[in-house]
């Protein structure tokens, strides 16, 4: 008997949350022939070292990549090193920096250790592009960029409208899309997954697959999520991400601080909902969203760290934001070692005088992070977030 | 004291029956400084051993490169057996078949013996394009694509059509003119010459030069010269060509057989005279085109063969077109070895019986050549182009 479920079954988890699935018919077949034979179908992700810093963005794609692991076949990550440490030559393009070959083995081993938080590391194949791309010759580029058109290159978004637009398109930039296509040739993947501003780079590899006589890789793309301004899609760059590897009470935080109407799509994508399950919780959004946040912060903190630290999360934050009727907003002040608190409310002229602070002090009237401060002495150690020192009932000062 | 001639002697040589220099003051800036350092320009042409086939079409390019060997300059002829070597992998482009290492090699040396008529075989240098072509990595190859835009490559004419057209450019053609560039960074060239369909390919020579930070290579392009019959430019599948190593009795009957308009641009190409000597001949044209016709055959062959060769060539046309009414159309006869004459006469059933062709032979009825056969066991042997058999007033074979 095969040791795979069923095809219906996989279809199922497969299918859920994706974008596009090109074609769907193909996927089948290779599932069908991966039951009969008893042998696991090999799923590509490409990433790209330049970019090391994983957040909930790229959390869908190695969802799906780690839902293939559960139904048994071999996920496979390609480390995009080679491309990475060319990087773009003309320097105009800001996303492909140069990378040295130290920074890109450390980026690639930042981008392993964060993607592992999701993937089963044990099962993971890692394989870095470098291995095979740096030993084609001048022939073989030749062969492989025979395989394609300029016109069908120029197909891609982003290509279009710069060429429409007039602005420049150096001939290598066509060269990445064909490196990255080539890797499925070597790797014959029988998947390759990526976010819909990938489609394109993977319909190559399908393509240059066909060319040479393999049977085509499927291509899988995920949805670009939006970041926690509800604006722009997630992205370092505007500031609007939560990253994988936060600690628990900064990804409580920014997950409360989305905008309702976010809350459907962060539901679906990020917390490990059944169909049901999320159909119940789009029901009730609208009649009491601000349960449901904090329901969906509890989750998810649950899924990158554990149940208790979620619930400390939780109480944390109630504590300091909530219960205590903390501002949003409040002057900061940067520590970089122990500090005496009677230092910190005088330097910050929180009150008239040294005896003032002593006084407060001592009548109670000071607390960090809701913690009652009572002896002149206590030294304020920095935290790995930040604590919010209170003095009074309205004076407040963010440590940092 | 210099070796070298001055500037204006070198530009009035140079500039002669070229179509383009680009730019004038670079290649003056360049001759000057030649002559102050005493040292010559090196003038690159390259030669696609895929076409090994030299004809007069070709020889207007050689003699340029010829007159720079004579100013005292390097002239380097580049065997682009690399990219023979490759051809087109896709099989659409008929022009680029694709050459085994051995093919290359003899099409290259062909290639050279042919050009040795026109050019000082001893002081020009050979180099091979597959000495550094073929140990370039991908690494190398994106760096140089990098150097150029889709939209620069795209503006060479065939591109602009074939895009234009929807007609499909092979991403790998963008490579061929990126590396005949590359073989001007690697020679440090100062000039390179062309046809004018090679002017774009000649300026991408220029362009990689200046971007790896060398004084850029002046381009030279010469005209495109018209087959014999008047209406398409001279090529072998057009038939309407004249070889370099042709015999002199051909190439003196294939230059009688132009169109009379056709003469003075034949006369500016293919005959060496100097300017005088050339605006006295276009003032002749119209008024004695037959006698200018036959003189500028014999000039031609003078300068392929020698003065003795061009005499004979014309003296055994006249013999045979001319003084002996031959007609432009008769059967033809092919032999391999020694044959008799009186065979040929009644195999080729040009007489009643072997009795009639013995008598004719007798009464000096049949020659060879305008030659008299007066001997009935007389063999013809093959000559290296045809003779002419005549028997009686009116018939004639042609043996080939």
């Amino acid at each position: 008997m095969s040791k795979f479920p069923e095809l219906n079954e996989q279809m199922d988890l497969i299918a859920r949350g994706v974008e596009e699935i090109i074609p769907e018919t193909d996927l089948e077949k290779k599932i069908e022939k991966s039951i009969t034979e008893n042998k696991p179908m090999k799923i590509k992700l490409g990433c790209d070292p330049s970019r090391p810093d994983l957040h909930f963005g790229h959390s869908l794609v190695l969802n799906k990549l780690s839902h293939f692991q559960s139904l048994g076949h071999q996920a496979v990550l390609v480390i995009g090193d080679f491309t990475a440490m060319i990087g773009d030559p003309t320097g105009r393009n800001k996303t492909r920096p140069q990378l040295s070959m130290e920074e890109a083995k450390e980026n690639s081993q930042s981008y392993i250790d964060q993607a592992g938080v999701i993937l089963d590391k044990k099962s993971l194949k890692i394989v870095y592009n470098s291995d095979w791309l740096s030993g084609l010759s001048f022939n073989d580029i030749i062969n492989i960029s025979s395989k394609y058109t300029v016109a069908q290159m120029i197909e891609r978004d982003d290509f279009t409208k710069r060429y429409k637009e007039g602005l420049p398109i150096a001939l290598h930039e066509f060269m990445y899309p064909l490196a990255q296509g080539y890797d499925s040739v070597v790797l014959k993947s029988d998947v390759e997954l990526g976010g819909t501003d990938q489609k394109f780079n993977l319909l190559v590899g399908r393509h240059l697959q066909k060319v040479s006589n393999q049977n085509p890789q499927v291509i899988i793309t995920t949805p670009l999520l939006e970041g926690t301004d509800g604006i722009n899609k997630m992205s370092k760059s505007y500031d609007n991400y939560i990253g994988i590897t936060e600690n628990a009470n900064d990804m409580y935080g920014k997950i409360l601080s989305i905008p309702d109407d976010l809350m459907a799509t962060y539901y679906e994508n990020l917390a490990n909902l059944s169909k049901d399950e999320l159909d119940g919780v789009k029901k009730e959004l609208t009649q009491n969203p601000r349960d449901l946040k904090r329901q969906l912060a509890r989750m998810v903190v649950e899924i990158y760290h554990d149940k208790d630290e979620a619930v400390k999360a939780e109480e944390s934050f109630d504590k300091l934001f909530i219960k205590k009727d903390v501002p949003d907003e409040m002057p900061e002040c940067t520590i970089t070692s122990n500090v005496k608190v009677i230092d910190l409310i005088t330097d910050n002229a929180l009150v008239g005088s040294r005896g003032d602070a002593k006084r407060l002090i001592k009548q109670g009237a000071v607390s960090i992070d809701g913690n009652k401060i009572s002896d002149i002495n206590f030294e304020v150690s920095k935290s790995e977030s930040y604590q919010i020192l209170k003095i009074g009932k309205r004076k407040f000062i963010k440590i940092v």
